[in-house]
This record gives structure tokens, sequence and C-alpha cells, in this order.
């Protein structure tokens, strides 16, 4: 019998013989009509995911074993129509292993290193020494945790580094638009609250053991992000001798980032800058919607509804 | 000619004359078209509001005097079927006059001394350490300013100690509604998050200089009174070392008070006292906005429509 | 062979031998693959509901079986990892069983003739004999049947002598809350609008064998409980000579009590009554979800999304 | 001096002596800036209104004179660039006197009587019993002031007989469709109910001296015309012994007519019969307040925003 | 063996033995768990559908075989409750069957013919030139293709000549009242807007083989029906050189038949006819949708749930 | 006596003696209370406005004086405490004079030459040959009257060549934006679309003589300057032979630009260009409200509600 080693998921077809590292999830202990039991389960790398079975289940598996990467032998068979993985031999992956994280877990397809120094390069170029100081002191406590989260549970950017890539692609808008509204924007203040207005989701995130966002917490549920990134900013203003109105500014653009109550803004912008920031904030997510959904949209065709955007998107094909 | 001394706004009638202390307000200089400037006013006491002019301006009156006491004599004329008067006199209250506030600035129909005792008992009786000392501290260095301010500017309890009447009513429901659904209400977090939910609005309004809300300020607008209160509580919450998930379940106490976000809530209630203080609030409220319209209606009819109800109410005037 | 009898349902698992009474729903009649005919149905108990299969069906199960007791024997097996009963013996109960019906249907936590009592007296506690009256004759003709009934499909209370434990809960707030409105609020027309506000559901609730409720009747779903109990007050009040306003009140309080037409008003509320019971009508139905609720999850765990609060709720398990 | 008599207020200009029978109203009685008493009011006919003034007013008139006939002669003048009639004699018209209350009161463009007669003959076409009793009973017994009256204050057909045309039109429309979609609508229960819907209004108006819409009753806002016209209709039929699932469809047709709650309707249309009447009733209504509104637009020209439409509208002028 | 011929899907029971022509769809060949090919699919007829299988598949079908006729021979078993066709013959119907199309395919309840000369006859009524000229030209170029199309994908009129059928009643029903609001209505305007507006449906639907809407065209969804018709009467009224401001008003009545934005009209209706069409074009849709539902509700009952309708609706059953 | 010559308006005091050039508008003539006619009108200039009387008129404006360029002589007076301009000598400006046109006529604040320039040039960047041959027709036929216009009547860039401006902007973000997201963007068709997107705005404004927006062309309110783009871009589009699904890309952009139907688009966005091609547009205008609105705030206040945004904004002031 011969194996294929590490198959990515979304390639596997029915009677192929597999070995390899992968995620386990969803697992689910069962008995059978015959009375033994089985495990029902998921199996996923970074590009798919797979329904699997243990059927000669002698124990073993956890609750907290679920987001863990395994190592898997089986064969791919049919199900009703739909590709199932039956596990014939499985064992947690251990130190002494080594295996692609990158090709398990889903990441945002940029230079995470070079995405952080052109974005703390921006922070650097502010001149204000209130906002610059203030943004140098969250990238120092929390830079590194936020910087490898995704920036959400499903819709968008929902993979590793999400939150670096969308933060940074709205920074580069901010300043493009600073400079085309350099009237009545000031561009300081646009670019501290672009870059803190997400990091409330530190806090609002529950993730899994390889970095994904499995669930909100309570905390996040009851204060929510745009609170919880508020009052973080005015701690630490208070702590740097801020001056009180630019951290009254930073919090408003916090606070009204969403846009409209409806969307969950604590306030409504009400100022140039977080008016501003609402859009950027809107444009980026849409954007990376559409980037993901037209992935899976042949040219010509539409998409299914997408639940994010209320609606079908077309992949008209042409030009790119 | 004889004068009336501090006759009542509301009983002035043309012909009067009158001498005695009234605020004025809505103070403009403007030229006749006969060239020589003279003054448009309003006078007005806790109970009423009366146009008035100054026909012989010799100068004197500047944009801060508006919402001062005045000594003032003069005539009640008629203007376009309306009462108007014409002030002879005047001169600014000053420290040797003796005139009676109360008589001048509306205030609330209780006895305020009883009623923070009695606000004061129901914190006492709270039997959780931490909520108890958050209220007490709050209370030691916002109460005395807090309960002398009114609850609005203008819907509801828009009257001195309105915030204390405002707040201990609810507290009274709060607790009977505490023990009535005993089996899933934690009666102190009711109670603190009941006594805590308007203490925003110290920093939200802008008052008179005889303490009446005249504005809203820049933070209170861009913060939200909301906002503003639960920041305070994290804080204070900090500093005296209380439970980090009671901070928290206080913290979403007050963001949610308001109840869906359309009336400003920054999160909706999710437990049974976040739940339950909103509908205390909305009940005190109104009840309130209803006893004031009453006030105005006589039996059998409808009022003029209420903007703050969207809708005209109806006195039935049986049984009180 | 040893039986367990009148396990409850919740407490059943695989591998048990029952015996008992329970209540039999959702019954088909269907053909297995091998032609001969079999039965899918539901067996219940006031704290549990289970899938149960009679695979040697010998006929006799008509429509109107479902929802009445019956005699079972069988084994608790599995299927799709859900607890399955199958049927082995059924027979109807009649006369001569004794079994518990208060085990088999749910019932409000109450002492159902005390609520009455107390119920009644506050009845009796009315000044104005007109409501007084009104709302005795009501009793006396519906009120056997009424309080007997759930108050919901299944919303809320929706369990036998609900409709009492709800009104009584409500006339409690609302003597409570006419006492601290007492300037603007006519009592007796509160307690008897409150008193009265649902018995329109006699006529909308289409009830099973049992006492719950089954479905709507083509009356309640084209003219509304609302208008139903109006137009029966307005009625009964003619026969019993009261006052044309007063009776004009209460069916003003009856058709306003959902407080939008949102929500099913007929009319808004336009008197402080009206405005005060739509409000307590909504503090009792959403603190009984909540208790239902609660009593599902787990301290620091958030529910499901409960569908009529279009939100999910967190117990955080404190101070009670 | 020569008179004219009775022109029409709209064909008044000034420098015109009229003599005449007008309507007085919105009477005020005011002091100059002489001291010396004056009247402030607006007299109408059935096509126009103009300010008026009684400079030398010697006393006589009272609050019930609003709204009544009154003889007068005087001067029409100009003030800010408007008329303004100069009343100098005055009189009320007593039953001595002839002048035509047509030419006073707007009245519907029909032969009232043969209205009357036509829709009473669709009454008697209707084969079912149940439905032709209770239309001729309300008819014997309301009918006369019903068709006497506007069919609302100022939106639609507010003129004498306003009911009896709109009613009429729609009896047309309904027996038009009931034929057209003859294998779902049963006639008799479309022209009972479109008869019927508007009986509730009788108790809903308060009506001037002359017939006109003046304000709504209390009872018409605290309950509601449909509430207050299905109740009548429910007693009707008990009273006649009529079929009760009949009387219930009567009642569902008349609370559901406004279409959706935010207009109104008690419940939502759920027959085919009550869904074709709400659209009947609005294209009636939409089709006079267009008739009513192009009179007054020019070809080729939008209209003022019409506020019961929530926008302006077109007079393309063609083809008519 | 004896075989049934032709069956009606709708009429047929488990056991039987069928033979005859059908519509094959939502063909998917699947693998069983033996690992040998089979075809799920489903069958119908005009009034029916069920469930198919062929367990021995020797291949032959293709993507673009839905929605063809077949010839098929086969048995009805059954599957959890619910019939199957199990497929023993099957070949694509040819040139030489004699089957009879309107059996298999649902077809309006009308004489198409009669239909289309009523409709052509009440343009040629028209007076206006221009108006009548747009028509005849419409109606000579895509008429025939028009008319024998269904109006909508599954909501209403969801069978051939569907949109011959619902533009006809609407004519009639346009010609009813342009004739009672003579006033106002411009009859050719009304008649002409009527017969057009949903000429775009042409470009919108997707349709199958046999006629249906299969779906709609990426045309559809980015431009919309209102203005593709339009844009086409723009293009048509240019090349015929008719009256600017006529080609203006035709277009209006096509963008703004829908009423409101909500429901897709890209304009609101601005005159009296548009604002007629958008009323005759509900009312006609929504009966239609009401007679296919009632037909399946019987007498007292209520249906299910009408996605179109966003309710239940009830069969009194009286009067037809 | 010496005056003032073409001193700007928002500079005139009481007791100026002015000559000069000034717009007249609202010009109405009416009678004296001595029975004498004068004028009320207006004047302005780009930077204020004026009430304005003609004490001694003896005739000669007429209706379509309003809106012209007037040489006046006068005084400023004051009325009820605003300024007023007594005119004295008047006469309508001709060939020979020589006044500054943009000292009357408020105009946009840019190089409007420059602008068409690099407007151009990006069109010209365009790589595809249909889109790019539909624009630069465009600017062919309509490009000159389209730039010299205002983008509204008042909400934003209200001033000549605001369209010009408005595209500008815009085509500096979208070109920015479709470098950013160019995995997903079609730069050509954004570019385009942005391009022609408010083309339809010339057929939809009526001008007044000096090219600012007076009022919407009854065309422009039946049909939406959306449709009247989008049809002409697609006559030009088959005119040039354009591809016709560019084409009809095209048209999508331009119904789809306001995003949602209750801001007036016709059908939503549904490809990433449309979706951005509305938050480009929704940008530019906010920005440009926010600078208006800001000019007139002083830093640290907020300004007056603004209807287009329904709210007040802050001037914070800070970093510009």
């Amino acid at each position: 019998m011969t194996y294929e080693y590490d198959k990515p998921v979304a390639d596997m077809t029915p009677g192929d013989q597999i070995e390899g590292f992968y995620i386990l999830s969803d697992i689910q202990v069962r008995t059978s009509s015959a009375g033994s039991p089985y495990v029902s389960a998921r199996i996923s790398d970074a590009g798919g995911v797979m329904d699997a079975k243990i059927w000669n289940y002698a124990g073993g598996l956890e609750e907290e074993d679920n987001g863990r990467v395994f190592k898997l032998r089986g064969e791919v068979g049919q199900f009703k129509g739909s590709p199932q993985f039956s596990i014939q031999r499985i064992r947690p992956a251990d130190d002494g292993d080594h295996y692609d994280l990158e090709a398990l877990v889903p990441c945002a397809p940029i230079d995470a290193d070079k995405a952080e120094e052109e974005l703390r390069s921006m922070v650097l170029s502010m001149k204000d020494g209130d906002y610059r100081a203030i943004c140098l002191a969250m990238l120092d406590r929390c830079g590194k945790e936020f910087f490898a989260m995704p920036a959400a549970k499903s819709f968008h950017h929902a993979f590793l580094h999400g939150l670096l890539m969308h933060t940074l692609n709205m920074m580069r808008t901010a300043d493009f638009l600073a400079e085309l509204y350099g009237d009545i924007i000031d561009r300081d203040l646009l670019l501290a609250g672009t870059m803190l207005h997400d990091f409330g989701k530190r806090e609002e995130f529950a993730l899994s053991k390889l970095g994904l966002v499995n669930d909100y917490t309570p905390r996040g549920k009851l204060l929510g992000h745009l609170y919880i990134c508020a009052e973080q900013v005015a701690a630490l203003a208070r702590e740097l001798g801020a001056d009180g109105e630019k951290s009254m500014l930073l919090q408003h653009m916090i606070l009204s980032h969403h846009g409209t109550p409806e969307f969950g803004a604590a306030v409504v912008p009400q100022c140039a800058e977080s008016e501003l920031l609402s859009y950027i904030d809107l444009i980026d997510s849409r954007m990376e919607i559409y980037a993901e959904t037209l992935g899976d949209t042949p040219p010509g065709q539409f998409s299914a509804r997408v639940y994010s955007l209320d609606k079908a998107i077309y992949n008209h094909g042409g030009g790119r």
C-alpha cells in the first residue's frame, strides 16, 4: 500500500490512501447501531475541510483535542455524494514532529515582518508627539499578540495576521486620503485612530490553540470591542500624560468607527477624521469579502448569497 | 406708584407695576428704526417666562449675564396679544441681596436631604462588599454635585435635584422587582447599576450659573454619558481592588441601560439585571413626562403632541 | 427483565427498560423498506421529550390520540447519537389508571389556589364600583378556565396556570407602581386593566386535551386577542350598566397593552395607566423568559440565541 | 357706496366693498397698542378663506360662534402683501335669512340622492341574507348621518357627503374586481365589508356646526375607528342572529382594512376579500388626493409636496 | 406486468407500475456504498413532482438533459415515508413521440389566442397615436415570445402564458379604473404603461427548454427588468419619432411600477397613472397568489405561511 | 456722499453707502399700507446675501430678472436686528459693464483647466479601448457643459465647476484604490464608471442664468439622474460598437452608485468596482460637506445640525 503524504485536503478524492498532519475538530464520540463506539469528526488544513470517522475507536480523544494537530493515516471514501476520510491510525503531533504549520492554518497573503515595519514607520512619521507616543506604547505592549490574530471569526480576514493586513491596508488608504483632503484632515489623528481602532479585538476573541478565532469572550459580548479599546486608550493616555482633548478625540474615533448604531457604533462620527475612518474600515473589510468570494466564483457567474453582504456578487472576469 | 414685589411671572397681567428678582436670559442688543440701541431679552422665575425690553439702554449687559439673577423694576405691557415686560431699572443681584432662589429656579418636589439619606441607606443594605464600596466611593466623590443636577435639558426631571429624584424612584422600583424576581435577580448588582447609571451626566451637561442644563459638553457629545460613566466605574473598581467580573457586570449595566442601539445603548442588555434596569429607567422617565404633561392638560382633554413621546396624551381625570 | 416505572424522560439512557404513563404525540404511521407498517412518534412528560417507534404496529392509533396519555412498556435505544424509545406494549390510559398528571404536564411553580385568592383580594380592594364589578363578573364567568391556561404556546409561561402566574405577578407590580406614582395613576383602572388584559387568550388558544396550547384558533388569528378581550369587556360593561367613560378606558388599556403597532397594539397607549401596563407586561414576560433560559445555562456561559429576545443571554451566576 | 353681494372669497381683491353671508372662525379678541379691543378672525366660504379684522369691536362674539354663518359688511384691504377683510357690520345669520349653504360649505361633486340609491341597490343585490341584513340595518340606523359626513379632516374627501362618495366609488371597484376574480372572491362579503368599513368614523369625528370635521373625539383617538366599527358590527350581528363565522369575517374585514399595522390595521388581511378591500380603499383615497392636488397644479409643473403622499406630484396635462 | 400510461405524478402511489413521458431534472450521478454508480433525480409533470432513482446506471445522462422530456418505465416505491420512483428504462423523447406537452408543463388557465386578441383590441382602442404605435411595435417584435413566458420563477403566474394572463387582467382593471377616475386619468397612458410594464422580463429570465423560468440572467440581476424595459421603450420611441414627453411618461410608468424603492422601484410614482399602475400590478399578483394558495387549503383552515405574502391565509370557504 | 464700490455683501454694515454689481433674486412687487408699490428682493454675491427694498418703485422688473446681475446704488439700514439694503438706483448690467463674475458667483477652489487636463489624462491612461472610447466621446460631447456645473443644488459642491472638482477628486481616489486592491479591481472599469457616474445631472438640473442649480427638471424628477445617465451610456456604447458586456457593466456602475435603494440606487452594487464606486462617491461628498461646514464653525465648537448629515459636527481645530 502506497500513501500520499500531507496531500492537501482540497485535492483528496475517493480512493486516496493518505498519511500526514492535519487538524482535528468537531470531535464527537457516538455509538453505532451495533453498539460499538465510533468517532465522528472533521479534518482540515489551511485550504480545505472534510468529514472524518474513526470506526474502530479505542478511546483517548478529549474535549481539548479539538483544534489540535494530529498525525493521521487513512483512506478517502464517500458518503451521500460527499467524500469522507476513514482514519485508521491517529496520534497527536508532538515536539519531535516536523510539519508545516502554515500549510495547516490559513494565513494572510503578506510578508508579516515587512508589513509590521511599514506600519511602524507610518506611526513614526506622525508629527504629534502624543498620538505617536500612544501608538508606540500600544505597539510595544500588545502589537505582537495583535498582529498575529485574525480580523474576524469568519466574515473577512479570518486568518493569521489578518488584523495586521487589515490595519496596514487601512493605514495606506488613510495616508492617501489625509493628503487628498489635507485642508480638513488632521493626518496624525486619522493615522492614530486607524492604527488603534481594532485593538479591542484582543480581548473580544477567544482563540483556538492555533490562533484562529474560536468564539467571543463574555467580556467581548458584554462590553464590545469598541468600548474595550477606547477604555484602554484612555488609561494609556493618562499614564503617558497625553493631552486630554487628544485622548478624547482618539476615544471618539474608536467608539464611532462602525459608523452607525445599527452597526455597533457607540456614538456616531462627529469629526472629519472619524467619518473618514468609518469609510476606510468599510472599504477594506468589503474588498476582502469580495476577494475571498470572487476566488470561489467562476467568471460570468454569480456567487452564492454572501451572508455579510446580504447579496450575491458577480464575477465579470474582466481586466484583471 | 405702588409696586408688587417678586410677583410670580405666571401671574403678571398687563398694567402691573413690578419690582423684584428675576432671571434674565436671551439678551440681545439691537438698534431701533430711530437708530437708538435697546435690549430684547426674557425674564423668568421657577414657574414662568416673559419677553422683556429695555428701551432706554445705556449699556452694561454682557454675554455672560445670561442666566443671572437681576433686580428689576418695570411695567407689564402687551405686544401682539402677548404680555411684555418693559424694564425701567435693572442691576445684578449681589451678595447683600436676599431673594428666594427656589422661587427662581425650578426644583424637584422632594425633600432632597431625606431622599439622599434613603438612597444611601439602600446602598448600605447591599451585601456584596465590592458593589457597596464602588457605590459609596462614587457617592463620596461625586454625589453632592450629581444630586443637585437636573436629569435632562428639557425632556423630563429638568429641574434642580432631578437626578436625585429620578435615581431614588428607580432604586425603589429596583428593590421591589429584585424581591419579586428573586430567583434570577442579583439584588446588589441591580441596585448598584441603578444607582450609578446616570453619573456620566455630570460630564455630559454644561450647567448654567444656577445649575440648570444649558447645553451638552463636547465630551458629552463625542463620547456619550454611558461610556463616560462606565469608564469612570472601571477606573474606580481598579482603584478599589474590586473583583474583575463584578466590575465588568457594572460596566455592562451602564453601557446597556438605554436598551437598544437606536436609543443610544452601546451594547444590548444581556443579563436579567441589565434588562430590568432598562425598563426601570424607561418607566420613571416616562411617568415623569406624563406627570409634567398632565399638569398642563385639563381633564377630558388631550395634551398637545409631546415631542419625547411622539404622541399626545389623554387626561381622563379619574380616580386621583 | 426488570423495568423502571414512570422514570422521567429526561433521566432515561440507552439500555433502560421502562414501564409507565407518558404522553404520545406526533404520531405518524409509515411503511418500512421491507413493506411492513410502523409508527414514528414522540413520548413526553413534564420535563422531557424523546423520539419513539412502534416497530411491530398492528394498528389502532388515530389522529385524535395525539396529546393523550398512554401506558407504555419498552426499551431505550439510540439512533444517530440520540436516544430513541422502542415501544413494545401500548394502551391508552383509562379512568381506572392512577398516574400523576402533574408529572406529565408542565405546571406553573405556584400554589394556584393561593394565587387566585390573592388576585381576588386585590380586585376586592378596588374602590371604584364599576371597575370592581367588571373584574368580578369576568372572574366569575371565565376565571376558572382562564387561570388554568398557559400564557403562551412556547415563548413564556407555556405551562398550566401560566396565565394565573403571569397575571398575579403583574398585579403585584401594578399595585407597587400605583403607589409610587400615586399622583398620576388611577390605581383601580391600572389594576382592572392588568387583571383583564389577557382574557382574550381564552378564545385565541386551541388547547390540547391536557390543557396546553396546541395552536391558535381562526378567530384568534383573524381578530387578535386584544380585540376579542376589549369587545367582551365592552359587552360586559354595558350589561352591568357601568359608566361609559370607564368602559372606554378599560377597552383602551386592553387594545394598547402591546405598546406599539409593531408588537400588535391596535392603538398606542395614551394615558399613564395604559403606558404603565405595557411596561409591566413586558417586564413579566421578559423575566420569565430569562428564568426559563438561565435554568438551562451554566454560570459563566451564554445561552443559545433566544428567539423571542433576538439575542443570547449571559448567566453570570452571581448573588442568587 | 355700492356693495357686491355674496362675492366668493377667492375672487375678492383689495378695494372691494362686500356684503353677504360668510363663515367666521378662529375668533380672537385682542387689545391694540392704543388699549382698545379688536377682533382678529377669518372669513370663509366653500372655495376660499381670508384674514379679517373688526377694529371697532363692541363685544358680543363668543367661543361657540366659531364655525357659524354671519352676515357681514366690509371692505377688502391689504396687509403684508395679503388681502384682509375689515368688517364694518356683523350679525349672526338667523332663521329668516336665505343664503346658499352649499356656497358656504365644500360639498362632494356628486348627486347625493342618486349616490345613496345606487349604493342601496348594490346592497340589495347581495345574495347572502346575513350580509345583506347587517348592511341594511346599518344603513337604516346610521346611514343618513354617515352619508352626510366628510371622509377626513383634511387629507381627502374633506367635504360634505365625502364618505358617501368615497364608499360608493369603492363599491363600484369592489363589484368590478369581484367579477374579475370571481374564482376566489365572495362578492357579498367584499361588498358588505366595503360598505361598512368606515362607519366607525361616525364616532371618531367631532363635527363643526356645519358638518365638517373639526377634530377627533377622545373615543376616536383612544379606540380607533376600526375597533369602533367592528364592535358595532359584532353587536348588530348578534342582535340580528347572523351566522357567527360571517360576523367574524366582517369584523376581520373592518379591523384589517388599513392593510398593515404601520397604517393602523389592528390585524393584517388574511383572506382574499380583506386583502382586496385594503387596496380598494388605498386606490380611492389616493386618487382623490391626486384629483384635489392636480386641480391646483398647472400642466407641466410639479405640485408642492403633498403631506399625505410624502412627495410632490406631476401634472403632465395630457389626454384628459 | 401491466403498466399505467402517463399517469399524473400527483396520483401515483407505492406499488404502481408506470410507463410514460415525464420531465427529468436535478440529475446527479452518485456512487453507492457498494461502489457502483447510480442516478438521483426528479420526475415531474404539470401537476406534480417526485424523487427518482436509476439504480443500474450505465451512463448517458448529461448536464443539459435537465428539464428535458424522457420516456420512462418504472415502479413507485417509498423512502422515509415519501414515494420514490425507480426508473427501469429511460430514453429521451424524440420527434416521433406523441405526448401531450400541456400535461407536462403548467400552463395558464386561459385561452391564449383569445387573450392576445382581447389585449390587442384594447391597444387598438387607444386614441393617442404615439402610445398606440409604441405598443403595437412592441407587440410585433416581442409579443410572441413575451406572451408565452411565465410571469415569475415561483411567486405567482409561474406557468406558460403567465405574463399574458397577468397583463390582460391588469389591462381590464386599468380600463375600468380609467373610466371611474376619468377626470384625472389619461386612459391611453395608463393602458400603454400597463401593457408594457413587464416586457423587461424577457431579458431578465433564463428559461428552461420547456419555457419555464430556470433562473435570472446576469443582465437581469445587474440592471433589473424595470431599467431594461424603460431603456427599450426609450429606443423604440426615438425610432418611431414619438413625442419626447410621452416617451418620458412611459419610461416613468415602467421605472416606478413597483411603487417604492424597497420593492425595487427606480423612482416613486409621481403622476396619477403611475400611482394607479403600481396598485393594479399589486392587486393582480396578490390575487393570483391567493388563488394558488387557496387551491391547496381546505375550507376552515389556514394555509402554511406564504413566503411572498409573509403570512398565512385563511380559506373561509364561503360564497364561491 | 462717498460710496464704497463692489463691497462684499458679507462685509456690509448699517450706514454703509454702496455702489456696485450684485445679483438680484426673490423679486416681489408689493403694495405698501399707503397704497404705493414697492419691491422686496434679495441681493447677493459669491460670499453673502442680504434683504433689499426698492421703496420708490417705478416698475420695470420682471419674473426673468431673478438671478440676473444689476448695477445698484443704495444704503445699508437695519430691520428687526438684521441689515437691509435700500436700493436707490438700479439698472441691469449690460455688455459694456466690466464686473468680476467670479466675485458674484461661488466657484470651485480649483484651476478648472488643469483639473480637466488631469482628468482627461487619466481617461487616456485606460488600457481598454471600449471604456476609453466611451469616456472620450462623452467628454467631447458633454464635457464642457458638465464641468461648468455645480454638483448639487445645496448639499455639497453647490458652486461652478463643482462637478469637475467632485469627479476629479473621485478619480484620484479610484486610481489609488484600484492599485491597492489590484487583485480584484478592473482599473479601467472603475475609472470609467467614476468619470461617467454623474453625467445624468446635466439633464436633471435646471440652471439659473449664471449657471447655478435653480431647481430640478421634470425629466430629472420622473426618471432620476442615474437612469438618464445609464440610458445615455447605453446609446453611446451601441453607437461606438462597444462590447455588450462592458456596456452592461458601465450601466450597472451608474445605476448602483448610490449604494442602496433608500439612497436612490436602482440596483445594489454587485461587483467589486460598483461597490467601491459607491464608497468613493460617499467619501468625497461627505468630506466636502465637512469642509463647507467646518469653515463656518469655530474651533472647540459644534456646528448647527447639518441637514444632509442628520447631525452636528465638531471642529476640534487640531493639526491642520
